[in-house]
């Protein structure tokens, strides 16, 4: 049983694999009357597209989306908008190129699904990862930019605060920057950095992981919901859902466990606005339901598995071989994975809101 | 829109507040013919029970479990069996003191639920923290332990590994010693040092947070599932919903943002058993379908938030006020999070083998 | 994979067998802040209490309904009120005679669940009917009790129309009857004539089939919603979903076959009231969306299976005999099932009143 | 909320509008390794498709399915089969006529979801009805396509056995004329009385109603689930979902309330084949689960709300108007609607198929 729908009331269903026809999802659950456009999305997609910098996967894929369904022009005002039916987004592919698979086709990648789907349906697509492929991630963007059209008040960014053991200094936190480098990392001294470092990983043919930030500011509190609806269980799941995503933290997170109970438990005062905690450890939610704080959450990516040095392996027979991945590959393949954290987050968030108006009105 | 059911075909619904009349679940799809009694479950029950060390809360419950519906004498053998149909489970609470609430009726601990549920519902139930209280995981715990039946070949376990800053040496890691201790702590030196450690905190009436692990062996390869019910999404978003969670990794997590493409990648061999993989940074989980490795998880419980230092809150009004948490509490509300743990990753196991079965044959 | 849960965001989990310990649902989703006491459900419980009259099930159960959680003294208003977390009902079994069940407990009973719990679980608890008895449908009633709660502007009542080739005299349908004979119809000539009707099937221990009608009042315009979540489709499942339910129609139902499209089509008036369209043909939805008119619907419930005829009949091991179903039975199984048929529509439109009220805002 | 998914295991999420870009739906949950290809998709398509009669609207679609994903050529065999990630099917839309619509875009057709879905949206799709449209349909048989190659031991087929007050003589009952005539009408006598009843009521601008039966042989004892998972409940929901359906009935249905204990409840004999029950008025469904038996439904469609009579209606501004519905409509809509029936029935017990088996192995 696999599941390719994520969320309850602003539910996505996504489909594709990375070199069949299309890729694509199912928008269903999208309040009516929002304005909403092909470029808004088309937005979101560029930043995450392959083929910008040097520093990820040289496919070449335009990821120009179509809306199929779900919109029409609004009787009264004439503007696009949604209609309350399901939004269908479809994103061809392009550049699947028409290359060798026989490396890859009998043998399982190290790090990989290759191994776990083959043992999971007793076949897999290895043209390019399949569904496992990191392209599937493109159509959360997509959905994920109609989520931010549920949520005009609420401000989803993400940045990269680690590059290998590198991590960035947050005196020197820039959100401007983060579009300026080709890391999404807020830090610029650290963005040069990073570009002398990845070179080095990437002309040896190596890859290398990385952390990254997510924060959600405006969202309200009281969104979110006891006991295995937690806005953070929802986010935790989100997160980890994405490719090569290895660990998720919310707030303090792995370091709440060195804290007492007198560093940890954020203070209050009356402000009614940012000023109401003393602190954020908790990241923005308590008991599974937002404090009105920014929501702040950071995952771990591993790093690339396909790798220009030879990996010990097996072949689906069960003799074992070695196998060496050429192709198009990100070195760290974290970076893209920034608007893709967003658009999750945006996502769940969206999906909260519809189930919190729904409860309590 | 509160969410009180987790899983799709091993569905675990909870309900009760800390100091109402019962608390329980109604486990549903659980499979028929399954040899099962109140007092299995009771064991797992027993390790998770309070007042059974100075280190956790004093209030006295003996959380004995009754099987209300589900089971009856297998009609061929005599030994009561599920039936298949749903299993509810119920646990009185006998010690919930009549005590005073007029210091936390009307203000919001800092750290606690307090605020949020007050922020969405427009009340809460104040007493000793009501539905978000840590009292609601011992039925997670009960219905832990029938999911523990539908995975015989499958053994799920335990341990602290970190209190404040203190890990353990896992060289010493030695599972037997993890029953000896009031902390389920793996490490016989570190249990001992936790002792004088913790006794300190608990004096000051502080409090220290923790990291756990829980291992899952004998795991088939191919349990799982892309992309959205990935094992891995699942296991985050259930221990993220365990009261005080601030973070969960698998296998490397977060460790896995300083690896090269080269370290991270587990390489194959060809035997049919443990030693397939020559590492296991993955956690047993690949593009979230099992390796068939032994599944790995950490995660970080923070700091209990009832302390006995006087803290800076705010009442229901928005008046600016202190509050000092008396009680009965958890110095370190991680311990007793570890049958908790392991009762998440049997229902989430036993969700999946379902679920795969279903779709897969 | 049985599913003991119904609704998406008022959501009911039922669980309980006839002659187990107790019966019990946990209502999950319900708004916080609504007044509720167990007096109040136990209103519609006495509607459907057995033995009340000659011409239901002489069991004796007073059916007593106990919440064990989601309820507490408003802080404000001292007022039993919702918390906005799960609401546990508890029945307890009383009158489970311990009588000896060897007749049925090898043989299946023609038209009862007995052959196919066999076929799909491998073992059924024979005593009573266990978990396919009609006793669950008191824990509907219980929750349709909390779901009137959220639909204050709406009146759910149920009226039996038929009972065998018996149909009511519409021109005489009163709704003050129904509470006044133990048929609850409308028809106060055909209730006098049921009267002796009924008792001459009951003294010859046979049975004999009803149709009921649900009619709710009130219902916005705009409730309900395509395409699989269709007020209608959510509706069939729901009535379709209770004992000895053979059939389900809304409106003209499977009279609107001999309809043109002329007769068929209900035409509108500009009063935004009850006379905005001039018939009710459709039973007051169109594409799944409530109209504002009235929703009438109507199901069909088989005579009870139990008779104190011989039937036909195999055991357990495949062999040929006879069974001849003794104990307490209504000779009209239809009866009680007008209040259970209120209640399923009451929590389906509450159920949809959140989800409505979630995504349209 | 809109809910454009059914099923649970097997899962089918819809899209599209009748005069949209396209329509498709995501067929998620298919076991792996079953052969599909598009050309056995289009066979289903093909008896659904619209202008092959006079008695079905004379829209040109040629309803090409494409296959987006989720297959791929068998390694080993070379056939192209299912890989178990979701099957996504695309149907372009080609002949949405640029008519003017100046005449149902602001009136509400009687009869038809206009006004329902403006209640709920604020808006509609006024072009052709929009996402309310029969043409969505063509998905639901693309998708039965699909859930009919999980059941390769089943057999459902669907007939049309009413139209208007007229039905079919069931001893001239013969599957095989089905497709003989454009009825899928199994009584020679009565489609050739059909031709010329359809042909004055075409003729004359108005429409009719119609009662169909679907049956499904080969389903085996156990299938199914309590309590509100039950098959019948289930069909009853997928058959109501159904555009224009207003009744369901399983077995003998609505007739049921007319017999006696004796009469309804089938007897039982040892041959363990088509034999073992001595009649099916059960309809194949006990409790909720197959008894091995056909599962026999029947469902009523009502007839077509567009008609040229000029009807009593209101605009969108709430004034009283007339409107007469021009275009190309079906006399008789039930017509169609047979293969939809096949399509949902196939559609459910694939997915309880794969519960059942997740569930009880």
């Amino acid at each position: 049983m696999s599941f390719n729908t994520f969320g309850h009331m602003f539910r996505v269903t996504t489909f594709g694999e990375s070199h069949g026809v299309a890729i694509g999802c199912v928008v269903d659950g999208c309040p009516p009357r929002i304005p909403l456009t092909a470029e808004e999305i088309q937005v979101d997609l560029d930043r995450r597209r392959p083929g910008q910098s040097r520093f990820t996967t040289q496919r070449q894929e335009p990821d120009q989306v179509k809306i199929l369904s779900g919109v029409m022009a609004d009787p009264d005002t004439g503007a696009q908008v949604t209609t309350g039916t399901p939004i269908a987004l479809l994103i061809e592919n392009t550049d699947q190129r028409s290359k060798d698979y026989s490396e890859i086709k009998d043998k399982f990648r190290p790090g990989h699904a290759d191994f776990t789907y083959e043992a999971k349906y007793g076949l897999r697509d290895y043209r390019g990862g399949g569904r496992s492929s990191a392209r599937e991630t493109a159509t959360r963007v997509a959905a994920g930019a109609v989520a931010r059209k549920i949520l005009p008040d609420v401000k989803v960014r993400g940045a990269l605060v680690q590059m290998g053991p590198h991590k960035i200094d947050r005196a020197n936190w820039d959100w401007d920057e983060v579009a300026r480098n080709p890391f999404f990392c807020p830090d610029k001294d650290k963005a040069a950095f990073f570009e002398s470092y990845l070179d080095g990983i990437r002309k040896s043919g190596s890859s290398i992981g990385a952390v990254l930030e997510i924060v959600a500011e405006g969202v309200p509190a009281g969104l979110g919901a006891p006991l295995y609806g937690k806005l953070d269980a929802d986010l935790a799941a989100a997160m980890m859902s994405i490719n090569a995503v290895k660990g998720v933290e919310i707030g303090a997170g792995f370091g709440a466990a060195e804290l007492t109970g007198e560093e940890n438990a954020d203070e209050m005062r009356s402000a009614n606005d940012g000023t109401r905690f003393l602190s954020n450890n908790a990241g923005g939610i308590l008991g599974g339901i937002a404090t009105g704080q920014p929501i702040v959450l950071r995952f771990a990516v591993k790093p690339t598995s396909s790798i220009l040095t030879p990996r010990q392996t097996v072949d689906r027979s069960g003799h074992e071989t070695e196998i060496l991945t050429k192709g198009r590959h990100d070195p760290c393949v974290g970076i893209r994975a920034v608007p893709v954290g967003e658009a999750m987050m945006a996502c769940v968030l969206a999906d909260h809101l519809l189930r919190h108006r729904g409860q309590v009105g």
